[in-house]
């Protein structure tokens, strides 16, 4: 069944698009089209709210989480997607840890280029704290420039003195506006999601004309990740940005960083979209998840004896 | 806590050993005196039987085994341990994945060197097979040296033309004769159970003059592991086997096989013997359950549909 999924998926995503770059309103519509297409588990609510200066979706389980935060940042390269977009991978996640989950709608290029997604990832995760959260009961998650996110933002958190969160999850993390990695060059033609020109089209807009070369905008290449908390990583084989995820990898492992890195073959870029339709979607989200409630049932139990 | 335990089961490993290399004798002793003090969960029972040509310890929970039959590899350099020796590991993997494992007692050097331990295991497999075994049933698991096995008998297995097993499971495995992976030389000093001279010393008797240059004495250097199962390899960042699992992931995911590396950081060579004392050995083997569960069950259905 499952290479049968796999290779339907992939068909799928190489369906014929419209030729040449498109305008920002026609990428932000057509993954608005796309996405929409995607399984929201119905055991999940949402309530639009606001976190620090932006608005968010929260995403709660039906029967009232449990101890556990999500901070979640969508993808769509910096210049579209948003929280209703993503809301098939939040609320599996939510539905498989029974955590909370607040999906950040953070400002994008071209009219917001780098680092505003940065500060407004930074200030959603200063809000929960002053909400008096405890950092051991929240994690981040994203995806594909989220996934990045996750992993700036925690840059930035820790270059700002505030304490880390308790876990990081990155599905098809964006990790190098550089774009050095080798899958850049050897997976072009075989990932059915991306291209080198597509990819860096929307990155322009993001950078505008910032240097690739610094950590918050290529933490794969760059990054310090002294201190980071435990990490996940899911990727897929066939990804131009493969390369992104196994170099961030070998940089936590060289700082004693705990990171699974965790790869599967020939499906397409944030493969975990495809929840109900494709097997190994599922179950890569049943790993996260678990992964998700060993570390912040971890965190809370040192907190509580350490007090 | 979980610092603490970090830090303590370190200084325990680090604790004054003999000084100077040991007789076989000693090495067999020592080790069976250590591991008798890691905990076996009381769920599970065991009885001795025999799998091939070979004496194997039969693991099966107490109430019951359901689908899923793990083919066990014990640790010990290829010169010491058994069944026993690692009955931690075995008897947890088994409690926490309901399957039923055989833990095989294979030949040992310095008596019987290269190639008698993959001989064995590959006997048993067959074994698990002429017993009508489905092998999307079959997952092989071990330590160390028995990580080593566990890729190595699949390799042979391909190479015999046998289906292979739904999935490997290699907690910190040896998979590199030829010792050049960088962390033999960066994690010397570092790693509290190993160091280069003591793997060369037991090595030369599994050797036994052996060219080192070759695929089943080093899969991470030179295997093609083209067909392979999904694996999740679990490693700690203070091994000098560190590399041994780095370099044989990254050969995985390059001929498009599922693969998992999760990496812990400041634990011991097969941290997860110390469940029931260090909390990462039960998180690392409930994420290796889980694994395990995933595969069996999604082997399962697809031979049942295609049926």
């Amino acid at each position: 069944m499952s290479k049968e999924q796999r290779a339907r998926i992939d068909a799928m995503m190489r369906q014929p698009r419209p030729e040449g770059p498109r305008s920002v309103e026609e990428l932000r519509a057509g993954f608005a089209a796309l996405m929409a297409r995607m399984i929201v588990p119905d055991t999940v609510r949402t309530t639009q709210t606001t976190l620090g200066d932006r608005p968010a979706l929260r995403v709660e389980p039906d029967n009232g989480p449990r101890a556990g935060t999500i901070l979640y940042l969508h993808g769509g390269s910096f210049v579209f997607g948003s929280p209703e977009t993503t809301l098939s991978l939040t609320g599996h996640l939510v539905a498989k840890t029974g955590f909370r989950a607040y999906s950040l709608d953070y400002r994008l290029a071209p009219e917001h280029p780098f680092p505003a997604a940065i500060e407004d990832a930074l200030s959603a995760y200063r809000a929960l704290l002053e909400r008096g959260m405890d950092p051991s009961s929240i994690v981040f998650a994203g995806d594909s420039a989220g996934g990045g996110l996750t992993v700036t933002t925690c840059l930035a958190a820790r270059d700002a003195g505030l304490p880390l969160p308790a876990a990081i999850v990155a599905f098809s993390p964006g990790l190098d506006a550089t774009r050095t990695g080798e899958s850049m060059d050897t997976k072009e033609g075989i990932d059915p999601t991306f291209t080198r020109k597509a990819v860096e089209h929307t990155g322009a807009m993001y950078l505008a004309g910032a240097d690739p070369r610094q950590p918050l905008l290529s933490p794969a290449v760059l990054a310090d990740l002294t201190g980071f908390p435990p990490m996940l990583i899911q990727v897929g084989t066939n990804e131009i940005l493969l390369d992104d995820s196994t170099r961030l990898a070998a940089r936590a492992r060289a700082v004693g960083v705990d990171v699974i890195l965790d790869v599967t073959a020939d499906v397409p870029h944030v493969f975990q979209s495809f929840a109900g339709i494709l097997d190994e979607a599922d179950e890569a989200l049943d790993r996260a998840a678990l992964f998700l409630r060993q570390r912040v049932r971890a965190e809370c139990e040192a907190h509580t004896s350490a007090k």
